[in-house]
């Protein structure tokens, strides 16, 4: 059997911790019951054998395959992986996600996606890279109660990703320290007014209004001066028609939404100006986890 | 000529300054060419000759008659106002925009509604009243460079709005005051994500999931105490089937959503247990302002 779980980009403009969407750029993992335990990676990650993602893989796999079954499965994984790690492009998220339902796969046992979201909040405690990853297009979640309440819109394949990963990341653990412990009453307004119109912007698909509506101020200038190459990828990407230039969860990618016909464009610019990143035009995703 | 504005119920849950809607009850204002200037005022404010809205109506329906026509007009007014006065319900939106509409018209000049909007943004610089009052529907709108940014979804007729009147206001001015100057960054992105969650859910016409969504942590718990009975319209509220539960603008008002089976049944318990306060059932307005 295998699974497969989309690369997401979050806390995408002013939806800190709440707004994300679903990236076609998948990891896969194929299944196999063996009568040994093996692991093979390729892609990203197959350099680094103790891979960290793996591990928690196999750990959050075991405990519920043990869960469902009572007993402790024997299987072969061969992870085909294509999201960036600590890119800001949710490889953890899909870790989470995946090995979730690689345990119920495995079991034999259906889960639906919500049940599974909840199951991965319990290893990822912000909502918005984990519910695209398992519902697919943009979403806004909040946790009550640990639960995750969350609402889905698709998104129309006359639109393209055009994504910037730096060959660093910005740590997140680092990156979060850097914030500040409050806002002002006008910068917290501010933020949740955009981040409402952004919402209501991809329900009414109106797509220009987009660069008011991503604005923000909690995060986005603060991490950017950490890697402060990012502020001429955003200049580059409004400079060629970008309806959106974010930065992607906490960094260090740059998520930049164009219209079809403008995504070879950018692409182009971005690869001239910046030959050490590497730039990617993705269409965007709307299935999210798929068992098959 | 005619011009009709709606009433707004504002400051939506956690969508402080950004979130409105509008309700089927309508201030009328005819404006007739006259020979001499008159006023005459039925309804909401007749009993006050000296009222404040008036005088507003007129000074700005003077300023943009003469700019459009390099005039001064002499009209005979007759108001017929339904709209509560400083209850949370948008009346001050309802002058503003009547007025600057009511020249227009007495021009014979068109006017587009985002403009009437951004010129309404001149006498009332928070977007959430004047945008569904001139729009209709449910809007989330921003201010950036002195425009309006909004987005509107029509509300369906088959739900009800239920509006608690208490017998007196909550000052806005006093009322802001009390607000805090910041807030906690973990309340900043609650209610960041909740309001984005509301808007979601009215485009989704997910109308369950308003429960969670509508929580707010900014401003509604520290204005509902200058009127503890408020807490009381809420429990009621919720114990009836409200889809939705918030104070309206900055108070008085409480304003609750429900389907429209459960809208008389919601409608006779407010009466029961707050004889004093007036409740209206209303149906949603999804056409803002009307020239007729």
């Amino acid at each position: 059997m295998t699974i497969s779980v989309p690369a997401t980009s979050a806390n995408l403009g002013p939806g800190f911790d709440t707004l994300g969407l679903s990236l076609n750029l998948r990891n896969r993992v194929h299944i196999h019951p063996s009568s040994f335990f093996s692991v093979s990676i390729r892609g990203e990650g197959a350099d680094n054998p103790r891979l960290k993602g793996n591990n928690l893989f196999i750990n959050i796999f075991n405990d519920h395959y043990r869960y469902l079954t009572g007993k402790k499965g024997i299987f072969r994984f061969r992870f085909i992986n294509k999201i960036p790690l600590s890119r800001g492009l949710g490889s953890s998220s899909a870790v989470i996600v995946s090995a979730i339902a690689s345990a119920y796969a495995a079991a034999g046992v259906n889960v639906s996606k919500r049940k599974l979201l909840n199951l991965a909040l319990h290893y990822e405690h912000h909502p918005d890279n984990i519910t695209p990853a398992v519902m697919g297009g943009f979403n806004t979640a909040v946790v009550e109660n640990r639960r995750v309440y969350s609402q889905k819109k698709r998104i129309p394949g006359y639109l393209k990703a055009v994504v910037v990963i730096p060959d660093k990341p910005i740590s997140t653990a680092h990156s979060r320290t850097t914030l500040p412990k409050s806002y002002r009453k006008e910068e917290a307004i501010y933020n949740v007014g955009h981040a409402s119109l952004l919402t209501a912007c991809f329900f009414n698909e109106s797509w220009e209004m987009l660069r008011i509506a991503a604005r923000d101020r909690f995060h986005q200038a603060i991490r950017m001066k950490m890697l402060p190459e990012l502020f001429e990828v955003q200049r580059l990407a409004v400079e060629h028609g970008a309806l959106m230039s974010t930065l992607s969860g906490s960094g260090s990618t740059f998520f930049n939404m164009v219209y079809r016909e403008d995504a070879a464009k950018l692409h182009r610019a971005f690869e001239k100006r910046f030959p050490s990143f590497r730039a990617l035009i993705l269409d965007f995703d709307n299935d999210g986890v798929i068992f098959s």
